[in-house]
């Protein structure tokens, strides 16, 4: 099997298409690397990129793209609606095949690293590459956002994982981690109760005591007349799609109410799906390896 | 995603290693293909070989190896236990993803045409390229073997359905088709009575009534001192692997017994599983698109 590591950076660019595509172009231009899709939003003025390949080209493709968006964006004219620090937000790199999640934490330190060097924007590890476990929240790497971090960084619980104490002059400041794959999967129900919903979600996200890694709440469907618990499964080997989907069926039963069907929005690896099939099939041993389609190079 | 043919030919040679890597070297050559597997089995005297790919290269590489076997192969010296009428006994060409059986029902023709005219060895159409009903079955053809479709292939039931009314001299006639990929799928009972598994093995299997494309038996497990219903699932999307599985539960629950595992023995197309994953978390819409792995090129 190959290997495959997924990289989702965000830059601070939503509403000027010629500066996206200049930054696009630096990935396109990297070998080895697949551009999966990349959508831009005005409001948040804010282009979310998603891209995949073997580590060393990934990485690549990641310092580039932020050479050409320190170049292109300044922070200092930059406004819109989803926080930010700097002109490349945040870049994660995640594991999807053949990689380990070491592997992705030691990519997100060495780019972290590399951005500061050749750069000199400062940079932040968060999520499982956090040097301090405040860090592992990317919220908290960015309170205040990059006016206030311009003001604050000198501090020392705001002090850089790499390069200068000082915000760049227009680029402001990155954060670099390592995650798993989400997974947005919601669950529809055959009410039009919606505290039943949220009586669920509660039940089963990490937040109010549910299982770990999942973030979930209750959605009307207006036009369905139905309501949906709608999550994010932020670790499916941990926490398993079948697992918190077992569970809110049972939380629904005892309001007498079924599950009617659910959605998966969006990628999802391979493996959180064959994980699925395993259980519910209770296959004794499996190897990935057995997928006709993992045997091809 | 890449288009994927796999095609599974069986060539009635399993004690010489020359002659078949002879045969698989003509496979190697051809670009575009991936050779998965192949084994010999010298009681049988028969090598069954794994390739897939794109359907041009896969056309050309299934010609190839039966030139090179049929220059190789003689049938009026060949033994062994499995019933066999030619060197190249049987072609079958199967989609795995981004086509079409009727597609694979074109290639098995073409090649069967090509077979017939340009190495004079009478070829027949079967599985869903079946020209004729009773030639679906491979084991209608296959009747009497090489020693006596030899003698009755003039016969008008027995016309070849391409190619002369006469076996080749030395490499006897060859059997093309298509067909689905097959699931060799085994579900294990916590009892130790082996009349259990071959009721349910009755209850799910097409012959005694059960479900289309699914072929069960019993089998006792000495050394887990369990037994199992062991299958073949000839066509995963008309007859789903759960659909099956959940018959055997309630088939056992009926006895008392509860499935205690499964097994998946050999490949599994990355299809079969994710319809298992849709049906059990009543997934409402899905493409296999949304598999992230797919999207790579």
């Amino acid at each position: 099997m190959p290997q495959i590591v997924e990289c989702v950076p965000n830059i601070s660019e939503g509403r000027r298409p010629e500066v996206v595509e200049a930054v696009i172009d630096e990935i396109r231009q990297v070998e080895g690397v697949s551009l999966l899709d990349y959508s831009s939003d005005a409001d948040h003025n804010r282009t979310v990129i998603t891209f995949v390949g073997e580590m060393e080209p990934v990485k690549e493709a990641a310092f580039r793209l932020t050479k050409k968006a320190v170049e292109l964006i300044d922070m200092e004219k930059h406004t819109g609606e989803h926080p930010r620090i700097g002109a490349v937000d945040v870049i994660p790199f995640i594991p999807i095949q053949g990689v380990e999640m070491e592997e992705c934490i030691a990519a997100a330190k060495e780019v972290a690293k590399r951005i500061a060097d050749e750069l000199n924007v400062p940079t932040y590890l968060y999520g499982e590459a956090a040097q301090r476990p405040e860090r592992r929240n990317l919220a908290n790497i960015r309170k205040g956002q990059y006016e206030a971090l311009k003001e604050e960084i000198g501090k020392e619980e705001r002090r850089p994982d790499f390069g200068p104490a000082k915000t760049h002059p227009t680029a402001g400041a990155t954060v670099v981690g390592a995650r798993m794959p989400l997974v947005a999967f919601n669950v529809n129900l055959d009410t039009d109760q919606k505290w039943i919903a949220d009586k669920i979600a509660r039940a089963v996200r990490e937040s109010s005591g549910g299982f770990k890694n999942v973030k979930a709440m209750g959605v009307m469907l207006e036009d369905r007349n139905q309501v949906q618990v709608s999550m994010n499964l932020e670790n499916y080997v941990k926490t398993p799609i079948y697992r918190v989907f077992e569970t809110i069926k049972r939380e629904a039963a005892r309001y007498g109410v079924n599950v009617v069907g659910s959605e998966i929005i969006g990628l999802v690896p391979q493996q959180a799906l064959i994980d699925v099939a395993e259980w519910y099939l209770q296959v004794e041993e499996f190897n990935s390896d057995q997928v006709l389609e993992n045997r091809l190079k």
